[in-house]
């Protein structure tokens, strides 16, 4: 079947390869969702409409953590109740979200954007670590800690701010690795309990 | 997790809520796609604003096949070239392309934008039968062609319409069923070969 049909009116292509520009939207889906858009939710096509020019014209990245903001530095960075001395660095919001919501953190965050994926082109560089850099020694950071995930591009990215950070002698730290809370042992995989009896914790 | 995040600014999160009202797109896909507009695709993120702020105003129903069309009648029904004595029967706009590009017809096309389903409480009043059985009147269509999918919605439509056009004496048709068009019969199921067996035809 040809990606745009015959005779077909031109916005409703130029919609269709908007949409395909999305990452993760097929020609497919692309399709079904404008063909619903216009003939279901006109209303649904206007507030997106909306929303997408709101963001790009008023989203920006906060000076300190680099997450998104309305304004210069994000809510997070300007408030009074976190911990200056601890920064955690994480891959994207989602991940400073996960972090936040286990309330067990007051310090302030780093937020990389992405991660270190050599085949797509993303080291040290793109990320910008000089920034990263830079910012732990403005802030008088006494401890940084990384939260990147647990998947190959996100231990090697861990392993690139570890080096940097160690070799200027700043205190580094990762979050632990181990059987998730609630869980029965039976259905954990072999290399999770493998860390998990590496990190254990001697109690007494 | 929490759908929204605490802190987040205004505008990313109504362009989540934005993206996650399309249909297929959850509250985690909506979140990606935002992230990575805001990220990396800024002139994505305009061009789909614009291309849908366009469709909205521009696009409407071709008044005689129901397809989208930016004038009254669309490109097809209003050529010269179309046998209008044929009117062909399809779901959406993907099928009436397919049928198109098969180049084995070249009659005219209604477009129901849906199928019967009463779960999702679409009935033949909603996809207006009514307005079909007008235009097959109106016309002077010697023949309609059913060309629904072979679904239970679409077998479930295609026997609406047939019960409709045959109380009216209308000459129906439906797509042939069977084995598909340089295929194995060994790979075909034995559903597909069982209605061959039963359409076969008959050759001397």
């Amino acid at each position: 079947m040809d990606e745009y049909h015959f005779n077909e009116p031109e916005p409703l292509i130029n919609l269709i390869k908007a949409l395909k520009r999305l990452p993760g939207i097929g020609i497919r889906s692309a399709r079904r969702i404008a063909y619903h858009l216009m003939q279901y939710d006109l209303d649904g096509a206007g507030f997106l409409s909306k929303s997408l020019s709101d963001a790009v014209a008023s989203l920006r990245h906060c000076v300190s953590c680099n997450g998104f903001s309305e304004t210069e530095l994000c809510f997070t960075c300007a408030s009074d109740f976190r911990d200056k001395r601890l920064l955690c660095i994480v891959e994207n919001p989602s991940d400073q979200n996960s972090v936040e919501s286990s309330h067990g953190y007051k310090g302030l965050y780093y937020v990389l954007m992405g991660r270190v994926s050599p085949l797509d082109g993303v080291g040290p560089k793109e990320l910008n670590f000089q920034k990263i850099f830079d910012r732990v020694h403005a802030g008088n950071v006494e401890e940084v800690i990384i939260a990147t995930g647990f998947t190959a591009e996100g231990e090697t990215t861990a392993q690139f701010l570890i080096d940097m950070f160690s070799s200027a002698n700043i205190k580094t730290s990762r979050l632990a690795r181990g059987v998730p809370a609630g869980s029965e042992l039976e259905y954990i995989d072999a290399g999770t309990i493998a860390w998990a009896l590496i990190d254990r914790k001697i109690i007494n």
